[in-house]
């Protein structure tokens, strides 16, 4: 399949160090790429996002072991070369990106165009969140529950942040992704889409079990160390809250599970 | 209130070789001790586990910033011994362990006492679960919505792991941990305690909206990698699953912390 290309086998080549570039946040937002590593997230990226995908890097034993991934590689008309694993362990500082590696073009999608799929459905938004995992996790949620978009504002984690990417395995592809907009846009055009904003907020005053999920909403999470912007909180039709019996017990990527999860059980009732 | 003691400030002796070495699985076995980083975990283990406090270690700055912790370690009866900031670090092997650490005698209770409180309530039970980071946030979980106990399974993750205790972010001293016995041990436990078992299974036949989850109950839990064993989830009344839009996306942290969610949500209903 590649064999018409010579194996890479220099670690300091040009190209080599254009991909492990994309570990940089600058490097990735001047270029409007990101890297994805491992078969798992590169399957998911040629298969849901095929027209992202720009290169693909393969050792030789990963070549073989996924030859289903090789062809929708290049189906997806994504460059596909193979290299040796000293090559491909100089493209990321994943200890164990188990031979497989890809640059993509950034898949996010304008606001409008991530709200204009919600119908009846619900969608999440991020203000400020600046842990990778926790992102990641939404992120997989998100996708997990189905909802209609993510929306990551300003000034949170870049989710092409590899550790982001990784956590996310794949869930980044599956649905629309929003990102740099400031927090009080999002507010509002998810207002304006007929959105209830409903704020999970651990002091929020409605319990979970008694939020209103009947109808479109969004769920707005805050940064993991201060919570919700006073003024982010006054902006949300309600503070919702999760019952737990201690406090200080769940974490955001926690919260967010179960809220998104209470989200589709709702829709699946109605 | 240490004054009377000097200030340790040799990163290379005994003491902080001995305290150091709890770091390593075998070390902690022999001894029946674990590590205990940062003030809020350090602040969990004094005041609900202090029978079990038995060293604590503070940088100057970090002992005047947290008197409160400070008296509750001395009223818990642990030796508290100021240091300097290289002493700590040579302690522990985390980044930001906040100036401050403990060491604390292990936790974990026999299985016939853990089972004795279950009364109407749920317990989750971790089989060959490997992944520190996984096992942490179930005890999080388990203790944000009032499991009666975490079993942890022989070959599974050490939960006196420094990743493990970490990620618990303090929950492993609010309620009982059973560690160390095989699977098919606790099982067999379980249902002698007249528990229902459920299998958290991603292929499982029940949704977990009609699991029944009105008495007593066990979430079992598998391998991340692997699943479950065979013979246990036959060994299990019901394989409950998430019902989710795509597939693989619920990592094991998240699907516990769903079903635990239900299991809370369901006992707050009856």
């Amino acid at each position: 399949m590649t064999a018409d290309q010579p194996l890479l086998s220099n670690p300091r080549s040009d190209r080599v160090r254009q991909v492990a570039a994309l570990g940089r946040r600058a490097v990735r937002a001047r270029r409007g790429q990101l890297l994805v590593e491992g078969p798992q997230a590169v399957r998911e990226l040629v298969e849901h996002a095929p027209g992202a995908a720009r290169e693909a890097y393969l050792t030789t034993e990963a070549a073989e072991r996924h030859g289903d991934l090789v062809a929708a590689a290049l189906a997806a008309g994504a460059r596909v070369r193979e290299c040796t694993p000293e090559v491909l362990a100089a493209m990321t500082d994943t200890e164990h990106p188990q031979g497989v590696v890809a640059v993509a073009d950034r898949v996010d999608v304008p606001l409008p165009q991530a709200l204009a799929g919600v119908g009846e459905g619900f969608v999440v938004l991020l203000a400020h969140v600046r842990d990778p995992g926790n992102a990641g996790t939404v992120l997989r949620g998100a996708a997990a529950f189905g909802a209609a978009a993510v929306l990551v504002s300003e000034s949170s984690v870049d989710v092409y942040n590899p550790k982001v990417v990784r956590s996310t395995a794949g869930s980044l592809f599956h649905l629309p992704v929003v990102t740099g907009v400031p927090v009080a846009e999002l507010l509002t055009g998810c207002r304006e889409a007929g959105l209830r904003l409903l704020a999970a907020d651990a002091g929020g005053t409605t319990p979970l079990p008694e939020a209103d999920l009947g109808g479109p909403h969004a769920w707005v999470l805050g940064n993991e160390a201060w919570g919700l912007d006073p003024q982010v909180r006054q902006a949300c039709d309600a503070a919702v809250a999760i019952p737990i019996v201690r406090a200080e017990s769940l974490n955001l990527a926690m919260a967010a599970t179960v809220c998104l999860h209470a989200s589709s059980a709702a829709r699946a009732r109605r």
